[in-house]
């Protein structure tokens, strides 16, 4: 057998303490199919005291992560830090310059600053290997810059945040609102105590960004991503929504379209006999169109100390193996500056969610509103009537123009017996 | 950029014509992605006239296959021809005592000869790359040998013939019989004309027993797969599965238990509301179970020339990158040979359907057969009166023993009012 593969671990949170504990339990395992073993020679973490269930005897610690990405004696630098910029960044800088291959679980980093530590990796000649920083253990990185390769990639989409899917599967099952599923997510552990970046599309927007420059041969561009949560969900538009055959999910989605590359996150009707609409709970999707392979999808678990470690690990493995893939699948240089679709050429049907009050004449109202925009209704719903209280009245449109939509909704806000802002949600075809 | 890569196709029939126009229509992209071209230098079929759509201008034409193997000016030597011996076995022997790599999608051969040409790879320093053989375009192969190889798998199971999956959807659709709905599907070109190797389960089979491979580190092992087809099941099964909350499914499932190493191919009843139940028609799909990473799920098009195509050009494009894996995840002599559990030893639950003369009595004698064997009774239907016809009875038992199971068929088949051969289907707890 060679000669160990040598690794210094940043951060013991959950998925450092995973890691640990996945290279001690299954340390043969790992060296069989490495042809060598893995060694953890130095770690660092903000506290050297807590006991995170793994043997640190023998190990080198680093009070300073920089540091010990600089000086120790290692092949790889694992990043578990997180966060986008600040000691992660450093850490993943330090190792590239002392020509360190790096292994990182960081979106956030990755999404606002890949492209520079891939620029920087190549030309250390090392690798920059981030297969735990998208859908937890589901190996959809290496699917789509290996297994997929041959293809041109039509399409990507995706449930990629287990929190928004728990949140949203506990609102169907209990019928409660989003606040209240949200702070019993956080008493879980499931949601963080400042829930935004996930709830408000965030970190899926992070992780569509990665997928897209991998699947389209693009260059980074979070920037571009058209974000949004799920805030504004309501059991109501649930309801609905299973009424008319649909179950609503926070998708990422990206296509090269004739306006350029469209890059999505956003709340969806998905139909409820497709793969996706039946993932649940913290479950996370993936589905990867290509011209020859036509759909594929792959599903796991997105998040936790175990499948995180399953992806940091397989990245690890393919380092000692000397497994070498451009960072994005082709060279930095190679990766083409896409023009970001404009959302307001998106094209979709829409589901559109009003609050009215009962009255004669505000139908009518809608529709010319909806004509006037040339959009065409594909089904009006209107359950309970109220002398006194709003009853909402729900919408679908055929396949239309966002800007159309957009419009069609402004005047629509503006009739009078139309009394809360209306709630629209995008249909997609799959 | 770097040499061509040059390869060598044996055989033209769907898939071949599905690569060579994959190669061709996606060149650009794959050269970019491999860092190098990928030339097709010679090719072999049984005709030479026939038009494939492709281009074969500039490309050697081999008659002898196996004489390409040896000769041609190739890196790579891709064997599309099937077939369990003959030809194709010449052809990859050929090729890798050539010293050539070789791609291959034979799952027959491979489950078969796997062992003694992954040897023979191994001694000559070349790959063996078979991501086609298993599932068509859905990186199966790469999931489990690298995605996954962080993790001791626990289990594997899937939907791996799509003329099964074809025709028990469409006898699920239609309630119509096996014989008339396989018919059909001749008709199409969804069935073969002999049809043995698909419904009898032997092509899952082959599937399963490289998979089990890979996933457990054990020498290749066909003989000991259990093989059951879905000749047997009836509409009636059908019914009775949907009424019981399940879909009949045609699984290959392997396990490592404290009997051995399980490996299965018979029809099961699944859970509606799993992931698997919802694969429908010619579509594939895997669940793998890691200790770390928990069950992921690959799903997608396991057959057609371009799917196909797809995972044959990411074998390609593996080679031309120069990442090399051993054929089985370890080298063939690190893989161990595991004790094949015997069936009789399988715990499981079992849903029954008899037919039976509708007189008193008749359900007293059936509980006794069980509880004789000591199998408990989870549910029993019986749908139906007639003084002159043999109704069904259809009954579901909890977790037992195979060997207890069959003792109790054994007794019931005796009993003067069961008028058919008792139907045995497994319930698969996933």
């Amino acid at each position: 057998m060679s000669e160990p593969l040598k690794i210094a671990v940043a951060g013991l949170g959950t998925v450092g303490a995973g890691t640990l504990a996945l290279l001690a339990q299954n340390a043969d395992l790992v060296a069989q199919r490495c042809g060598r073993r893995i060694d953890v020679v130095a770690v660092s973490a903000r506290t050297r005291e807590r006991d995170r269930g793994v043997d640190l005897s023998g190990v080198d610690w680093y009070d300073d992560a920089a540091a010990m990405a600089r000086e120790a004696d290692a092949d790889v630098v694992v990043e578990l830090i997180g966060g986008e910029d600040g000691p992660a960044k450093a850490v993943c800088e330090a190792a590239l310059t002392a020509g360190r291959h790096v292994v990182s679980a960081n979106k956030a980093m990755l999404a606002h600053h890949g492209a520079a530590l891939a620029r920087q990796a190549e030309a250390a000649g090392v690798g920059l290997h981030y297969e735990a920083a998208v859908a937890g253990g589901i190996p959809v990185v290496k699917a789509l810059r290996e297994g997929l390769a041959g293809n041109r990639i039509r399409r990507i989409y995706g449930i990629l945040n287990g929190t928004c899917n728990y949140i949203l599967t506990a609102m169907r099952d209990s019928g409660r609102r989003f606040e209240d599923v949200l702070a019993e997510a956080q008493k879980h552990g499931y949601a963080e105590a400042d829930p935004s970046t996930d709830v408000d599309g965030i970190d899926t927007a992070h992780k569509l960004a990665l997928l897209a420059s991998l699947a389209f041969g693009t260059e980074l561009d979070f920037a571009a991503v058209h974000v949004e949560g799920i805030r504004h969900i309501s059991p109501l538009d649930i309801v609905f929504a299973d009424e008319l055959g649909y179950r609503i999910k926070l998708l990422g989605s990206a296509r090269m379209t004739a306006h350029g590359l469209e890059q999505r996150v956003h709340p969806c009707l998905v139909p409820t006999d497709t793969p996706i609409a039946q993932v649940n709970g913290v479950f996370n999707a993936l589905v990867a169109s290509g011209d020859f392979v036509d759909d594929t999808v792959y599903e796991g678990r997105g998040a936790g100390g175990g499948p995180t470690a399953s992806a940091v690990v397989a990245d690890l493995i393919d380092i000692a193996r000397g497994r070498r893939t451009p960072v994005f699948g082709v060279p930095v240089e190679a990766l083409e500056k896409a023009e970001p679709a404009p959302m307001q050429r998106h094209q979709g049907a829409y589901y559109l969610r009003l609050m009215v009050r009962d009255q004669p004449g505000v139908i009518a109202d809608l529709a010319a509103a909806f004509r006037d925009e040339q959009v065409s209704i594909e089904s009006l719903l209107q359950h309970g009537q109220s002398p006194t209280e709003a009853v909402p009245v729900v919408l679908t449109t055929h396949q239309t123009e966002e800007a159309r939509m957009q419009r069609a909704m402004a005047i629509i806000s503006g009739i009078e017996a139309v009394v809360e802002a209306p709630r629209l949600i995008r249909i997609e075809e799959l």
